[in-house]
This record gives structure tokens, sequence and C-alpha cells, in this order.
């Protein structure tokens, strides 16, 4: 069975991404390593994931021994334990946004220098939908933001199709997504019974829903993307407001989604709008397309769980 | 002492504006009438306002002895109440829709028949900061929607400007906006932990802001409008997303705020995004204009307590 | 693989266990039933649980050919199911009060006439850490209350060893216990930023409670058991304060805590106190317990999700 | 008009302290001060509180020209500046715990060597039920904990009547009674959806409640006290599960507490279960008392807003 290391498992993602490898029936959990609690069990931190692993420091000569590895470090600090794993033949999927932009200057406007560029073009985005050949065959993969996953998925079909004009992406997300360290933001007292836009003029997703929509076919598309603070735990709602190149029928919208995501095991299109409870803990994304009657834009919700993502079950053979 | 009787109010509305009037220092409270639970203090069902009055059923002959009367009924319950309280001379604020839209034709396509519509061109929109000579003179004032009131305090400067060639509304509200009956989309297992859009293709608020924002110079304008329910009690974001006419410049937009609300007691404007938290249980709006660089969009964010307004403090003269 | 229905699925803990035997590596689901909403896939009602099945009109001789049942039937409602299910051979797991206690008398006295005494005899009280051999052997199993599951494996090492002269339990609970039905209790605007205590003199679950302590070995004890319900969805959280028979040390404490629960997987002692998020859509429970330095009072705090059970996971043969 | 300094305004008890005293309708706030974000306005910490002055730091000299002060200090911090104030003839409310106790060498058992020992014997307990008269005359008044003033207003009445053998206080509070600092425990991420017991043996507030209910008749009781965070904001609920030395009749306890609130504005009886909701931003404590058939024990249930005091209201004079 192929052994997987989590380094970087001391945060919401990390730590989760450990529980998933070990629970997975396909995986076995090699180590887990941390910046910081190094020498606790992944345990003490998240007593409900019941990962008994220590926490060790990373030793990239003893650690690359695995088959693979999730890192899960901030941007910048992920590409160079990216590239030391990867020197060691060890394939990677990144958490980070180190690898997710495939134009090195565009990378550099919204985060700065990066430590690795040429790194870049081996990392495979790693949005199954949208990408799954080139995932299966990746060496690096970049695993999407939270806000793309829902926005892309969302999206695609009509980026596809050639038919947005403009686009304003208002989306709704959990305090989770903000990560572990204590804020004021973050604080219950602040955050609870308050909505707050945040980073209004600029979250650094931006980039990566363009470049990933003028990949589909909607070249040059400036987003409008505004995140907003929610009081609750987990999960994401994206709300599209599509203006369209042409008018589009009830008719020819459903059957652009029904192509899309036939078969796909974790899409699902509803006929009402989706709440972030319908997909609560699960791989699921869950897509309403329609078209408002009294403006004629084509709205698009998406939601996702940012956090949980379940291990597959497997029918015991009796 | 102007006395004041409110009609229905075992709502939250109804209940609130009690309460309200109770512990005005310049209003007294004559009666508090209901259409379910007669007989009971009002303090019963809302042991946190201490209005000690029993409710009783509504007799207009006998009630329309008051000065003035604020009426919380649903939209068609209200205008034949209110047509019975004008008949007798009463003063009234009416919560409803039923005499917010000055164009029956409008009214009656999203809301049906119009039980009163001679009165319709007696009413006054109750927006203080945008008809403030107008209702001080008005026998009948209809009191504005929870979600148009943030959303034109946050658009009637650009309106005024004519620079909205095209809006997108994205409103999250509170629980309470649902009201006080119990549903499945009010159960706090349903709506913990969850966010909703609803009503995604035709809000009724959506004509009473247009019909306002043309009156202030933004004419045959179709908003696009869609209000998410967030898992919080009180407060709405309006978080407005404006196609602006030409392109503004920050300066401008700033100076067009601030000349717009100079001197307003209840209008606040903010440099950073507003928190619903800001205005709880005030009688604030405050608002954030801002030019976003990425898109050129103009961004408006504003936020009020839809269901709290608190009496005005007065000090004592020794 | 066996067979199982669930009848009375469209509640909160019906829906669930019909999620858990669809998601099970060693059952199948053979029907879902209830008594609303016929004719609706579960689905529908329940997005995030993913059974497709079609809810149907429980008929006993149609649905009678599985090999197990789970009757999710509120008290008094239960039981003729429960006996029609039994008669025809069915075994039968009833999440109802209906077969919980042993004595007819207490039985009535809390929850009125019993439709089906004759039964009682045969069943089996399902708590497994306490009757595991029994349950395994049972054609009828009667599953626990949510609260007497976190009390009981919370004080049985108490009860078996005589420490327990009198005991307080305060319950916290989340507001899924309160079931799907929309109520002014569970609505949002009510039970958000808010706790309550309810049945402050006499909940049912206390003689449930009682009847298991006394068959293990704390005869003739009167539980002072009082719940409160918390703004969260599910998670219960026992608070017992015990005045014991004798001074206990904390080390004699330990020891007993560590027989009773050496090798069970469910169970968990933790050193710390524990939170409901700790088992949160887990199948355990954590338990602490103390002596108090201040009273000489012993303590013991236990949490369960009153919802959720997850099914194992099997690894796959590779 | 009396003027008031609040020194350090920038906690969640200080900042209330200067909104209240601003809106209070017979005090002048004269100056905040505060040790951290000195030369900010306090309204831009917070919003909420309308209140413009600048947070200075603390110079005795320069504001020791004011009438009366509140200090909002951390224990062992606040001594010293109470007695400053005092030594330059200034009255004093403390919020802290410093001069709550009057038995020194209970405070330095619980909280460490007492930096002004001297004062203590200065200072009044500034709970109003129970010593209004001396808090009138005061020169010093220690505010009481957030705990036992639920507590001690919920079990008064039973120790002035000697029927306290034992009692067990099951706390539930608001996450921002711990305080505005951001930690785990205070995150969103942790206290939502959670509920856990902390500081299970041995809250400071033990001796404080010990102390004042020995004053009352209640003299060598042990109390058992163990708090348990909540997910809301504000609101405490104390649930006193009492020993009685005696067996007593419902008219006897209903007695004893309408005798002991008789006229009391602000402490409200009720037949029913008290929600935290019922006070909520009110200067109330709302009180249930019963005895427990089933047990014989007496239950008492308490509920205040920790945080929110509201001033009074003044009718105008026209």
């Amino acid at each position: 069975m192929p052994s997987v290391l989590v380094a970087g498992a001391s945060g919401f993602a990390g730590a989760l991404a450990a529980d998933l490898i070990q629970r997975h029936p396909d995986f076995e959990l090699a180590a887990v390593t941390a910046r910081s609690d190094v020498g606790r069990p992944l345990h003490e931190l998240y007593p409900r994931y019941r990962v008994p692993l220590v926490l060790e420091e990373l030793d990239l000569d003893r650690h690359a021994g695995v088959d693979a590895a999730i890192v899960a470090y901030p941007h910048a600090a992920a590409a160079p334990v990216v590239a030391g794993l990867r020197r060691r033949g060890v394939r990677v999927v990144d958490l980070s946004a180190d690898f997710r932009l495939r134009d090195l200057a565009t990378y550099e406007r919204w985060y700065g220098a990066h430590p690795e560029p040429a790194l870049i073009a081996e990392a495979v985005y790693g949005l199954t939908e949208l990408h799954r050949y080139a995932i299966a065959a990746a060496e690096l993969v970049a695993n999407p933001g939270c806000f793309p996953t829902g926005a892309l998925l969302g999206l695609a079909p009509l980026a596809r199709a050639g038919l947005i004009a403009d686009v304003v992406i208002d989306a709704k997300t959990g305090i989770s997504g903000s990560g572990r360290a204590p804020t004021w933001e973050t604080h219950f007292s602040s955050a609870g019974e308050n909505v707050t836009p945040y980073k209004v003029d600029g979250h650094r997703h931006t980039p990566e829903m363009e470049e990933q929509l003028a990949g589909l076919g909607a070249p040059s598309l400036a987003v409008q993307f505004v995140p907003h603070l929610v009081p609750l735990d987990q999960g994401e709602l994206m709300s599209c407001y599509v203006t369209p190149t042409r008018a589009v029928e009830p008719a020819e919208l459903a059957a652009l989604y029904e192509d899309a995501y036939a078969g796909e095991r974790f899409v699902e299109l509803a006929d009402a709008p989706p709440s972030m409870r319908d997909v609560r803990e699960t791989n699921m994304c869950r897509i309403q397309a329609l078209r408002a009657e009294h403006t004629g834009k084509l709205l698009v919700f998406s939601v996702v769980d940012n956090l949980w993502k379940a291990p597959p079950r497997r029918r015991s053979r009796t």
C-alpha cells in the first residue's frame, strides 16, 4: 500500500489530510511533521481526528522514503519543501498557492518572489473534474484554493461555451478558512453574530480563477471577487452573477451543466439553491445554475466544504 | 405626550415597535393588539421586552382614539387596517409592503391585487435620509423593507450622480428576517452552520429598490438582487457591485458620500468593510464605498440591524 | 449481506440510521418507510445523506422479508410496529423508549399505558459496553436514550463500586435532540445565543438512568437530572456531580475507569475536560473523572454525539 | 454632572463601562485610558459603542480630577491603580477581583499576594440587592464577579433562611466572559458547536460566593462550582442544585423569593425556566426557584447578561 507523508500537519488542512490518509483504505500514513508542536501526538491537538502519530520535525532525507507527500505549508514556505521532496523523487500534492499559477509574473504580482520558479512547469492544477488525466500522470499536483474550487466547478460550463462577458463572484466562507491562528477576526465574540466582507479589492484567489477560466475559454476576463466571513465553521458558498455574451435559454443552460458533469461522482446539480449543509463533511460540490428572468443574467450558486474530504467507503468482501 | 397604538404586536417587528414606543421619552404606548395570543401580556411572549400591556383584539372604533398607530401586519392584510385607521383620522406608520410602491401595476405584478389602491397616493416612503420633509408632514408613512433600507442608503449617492449602469446586490440576512413562525428553514438544525440563497429570481424587495432608485435618478435600471440566509439572529449586509456609467476616481466617490450624509445622525461612512456587529442593536447604517482597482467596478457595502431600533437617550435636567 | 429496513426514516434519527446502514460495509439497506413524505426520495429531505431510496408507507407483510429492522418512531407509536415485526421473525433495534425500562409500572408512571407489555421481557438494553453479550444474542434491542448513553458510561464504574451516595446530572444538549419538527423552541431566533433548562423536574430519561444504575449496583438512587438546551446542532455533555459513599483517592478513581474501559473502542478516557467537538460526528464517548479537592465530590464529564454514528472503515485488500 | 474616568477601557468590560457612562443621563465621561491602543479613538476598537474619546495613557495626577473612576484592570494590576486614585480622593468602582474578598488569607490562597491589603477594609461588595446602603456610602466599591452575581441573587433567599446544606452550581457562560484576547479557546472554530467545562476543580469565583453566602447565613459551606463555555457571545446561566437542611414546601419557597425581591427593579421571578435571551442586553437577573419532587432538592436557575448594562431611560419633560 502506498505510504504517504503529511508535512505541516498541525494546521487545519494538514491535520485533516493526515486523518483522511489514515482512514483511507488505499494508503498508509507514514509520518506527520510540523514546524510547531513537535513531539506531541496529533491526536492531542485534534482529539476528533484519532491520528496517534507524533508530530516530527521534517527531515527531508529521512522522510523522503515515502511514495507520496502532502505539503500543507503557507505559500512561499511550501515551495522549498516541495522542491526538496521532488528532488528525492517523491510525488507531491501541494496545498499552498505556490504552484497553482502557471504565469510567473502573475504569481509575483500577487504573492511576491517565487522561491522555486523552475518547478512551475511541472505542476498540474489539481481540480479533478477539469484536469483528470493530467493529474493521474502528475508528479506535482497544485491543490486548488478553496474559493476557486467552488467557483471553477460552477463556472466551467459557461466558460467553455464562451458565455461569460462579465462576472461578479460573491463568496461566503466559514471561519475555518482563516486558519487555526487565533486573531481578533477569528475570536468568537468578533466572528459570531457577524458577517464581514474582506480583502474587498484583491483577494489572491482572483488570478487563480482568471487563469483557469482563461484556459477553459474565457480569456482576458477580469473577475470581480469578494469573500465574506460568515459565522459558521466549515463551508463555502459561491454566488456567481454572470452577464452573458448572448441570451441563453434555460434548456440550453441545463444541457451545458448536465453534459459537463454527467458521471462525475463529486458534483451534483440541483434545481433549488444549494445550502452549505447539503455538502457538510462530504467531498461534494452542489451547483444550481439558472437564468434570472428579471435581468437576463445567469446565476450560479455552488457549495463545497472547504475543510472536509471523506475517504471512500469499501464494502467488506464476505 | 402623543399616544401610539401598535397593531400586530405579536410578531418580531410589532413587538419591537411596542418596546421602542414604550421606552421612548416622547411617546406613550396606548395599546397593543394582535390576531393571536389575545389576552396574554406581551411580556410573556417576549420576556426581554418589558412591555406589561396585554394583547387585545383590534377594535378600530375603540382603538382609534390614539394620535398615531404602527401597523405590523403582513402585506395585503395591512392595507384594510391602515385604511380603517386613516378614515378615523389616525396617523399611521405601516410596516408592510402595501404602500411602499407608488405604481399600482408594479404592486399587483409582485404582490397581487391591492386592497386599498386609493390610499397609495397619500403614502410617503419612510426612508428619512431620502424623504425627511415629506415624512414629517405625512399622514401615512410606508416603512421601507429591510433590504431596501441598506441598499438605498448605500446606492443613493451613485444614483443621484447618474453613475449606475448596472448593479448586482448580494444580501446576507439574519434569521429573524424570516419572521417568528417556526418552519424548517428557521429551525436551528437547518439554519445553523448554513448559508442558503433564496428567492433567487425575484425577491419582492426588487421593485421597491428600482422605484426608489428611479426617483433618485437611475431610471429603467433592472436590479439583480439575491438575498442569502446566514446563521445569526439580527442584521443585514448589502454587498452592491456597480458597473459605473463612466470611470470614477476615488476622491470623487468619497466626496459624493460625504456630501450625501454630512449631518446625518444615523449614517456613518467607513474606510474599512463594515460588519453587522458594528451596528447591532443600534439605529445606524454603516457604509463603505470604494472603487475596485482590478475591475473598475464600484463596490458599496452597507449594514443595518433589520430588527432593532434604539430609542433616543435624554440627559436628565438636574 | 443482511438486509435492513429503517421504519420512520424521515426524522433525524431514522434518516441517519438509513445513511449509516447504506454506507456500512456489512449491511444492505432494503427499504425506508415513513408516516409522512411518502413517495419522496430520502435524499430530497436530507441532501447531505445520499440515500436514493424513496420513502414508502410501511406494510408489515411486504417489508418483513428483511433480516433486521431499525424502528425510529416516537414512544407508544413504536411498540406496535416492533410487535408486528417481531411476530414476523424480524430482529429489531428500537430507537424509542418503549422497551428501555424493564419495570412496567415505572414505564406507565412516566409514559402512560404500554401498548405491548408482553414484549418487554424479550428486550435487551442496547448499551454495548454494559450488555455486549446479551445484545449479540438479542432479537429485540432497546436503543438507549441519548442522555442515558453518556451518563451511564460516565457513572457505571462508580455504580459498580458502590460509590454513589447522591448524584446531580446537569446535561447540555444541542438542538437536534429536540427533533425535526419546527417549534418556537427550535427556531434559530429563540435557540441561538441562548441557553435554557427544560423539564426541570422530571425528564423521562431519569428512570432509565436509575434502572440501569440500580442494575449495576446503585439501588434506590434518586437521580437529579436536568437537561439544558445549548445553541449548537449535535452533541451532548453530561456533567455529573457525585457525592461519594466514602472518600476516594485519585489513583483508585483512575484505576476504576481504566479497568472498566480497557479495550473498548468507543470509549476514551481523558485527563482534561472533554469537549463536544472532540467526538463530533464520531461514535466515541470521551470521559473525564476526577475528585474535586475543594469539596471531596467526584466529578464526571462525558460527551457523545447524540446524532451521528460513523460506519466502520475497511481497508481494501490489494 | 459628576465626571467619570474609565481606566482600562480597551477590554470588553471597560469599553462597555465607557459606553454606559457616556450614554447615562446623569454622568459625564471625562476620559478613557488603556495600557494598549493609546492614541486610538475607542470607537475604532468598538465601532458599536459610539464613544469618540481617544484612549490615553493613565496619568494619575492628571486624571484624578474626576469625581469617580471605574477601574477595569486584571486582578493584581488593578489594586495599585485603585490605591492611587483613592489617595487622590477619587471614588472608585473596581471591576477586578482585588477587593471582593474581605479575608486576606482567602485572597492570597486563590490569587497570590495582595498589592494593597490596607484598602480591603474600605471596600464594599457591590451587589446592590445585598448591600444597597453600604454601596451608596462607599468610597470603594468592589464589583462582583460575573458568576457570583447570578449565583448570589439566586441563592441569597435560601442562605438567609438557613436552608442550604450542600450546593452544586453548574454555570454556562458565553465566550465574552473569557475576554478579548484571542486564544485557541476563544477561536470560533474551537468554541463554536462546542461546550467545554473548565477550571473543573477550583474556579476563583468559588471563595467569593462562599464568603458572601457565609455573610448571609450559610457559614462553612463548600460550594461545588463548575463553569462551562457555551457557544454564544453574552450571557450566563447558573443552575444551582441545593440539598436543603430540611424539607421545604413550594409555598414557603415562593414566599422566600417574593419577600427577598419585592420592589427590586432588576430582579424578576419566573414560573418557568429562565433563558439567557430573556435578559440579553439588559440589567436584569431572572430567577426561577422550585422544589424537585423526585429528589426533594431545591433547584434555582438564574440568568444575567455578563457584559451588558443598559443606562436608565428618562422621559422628556414636555
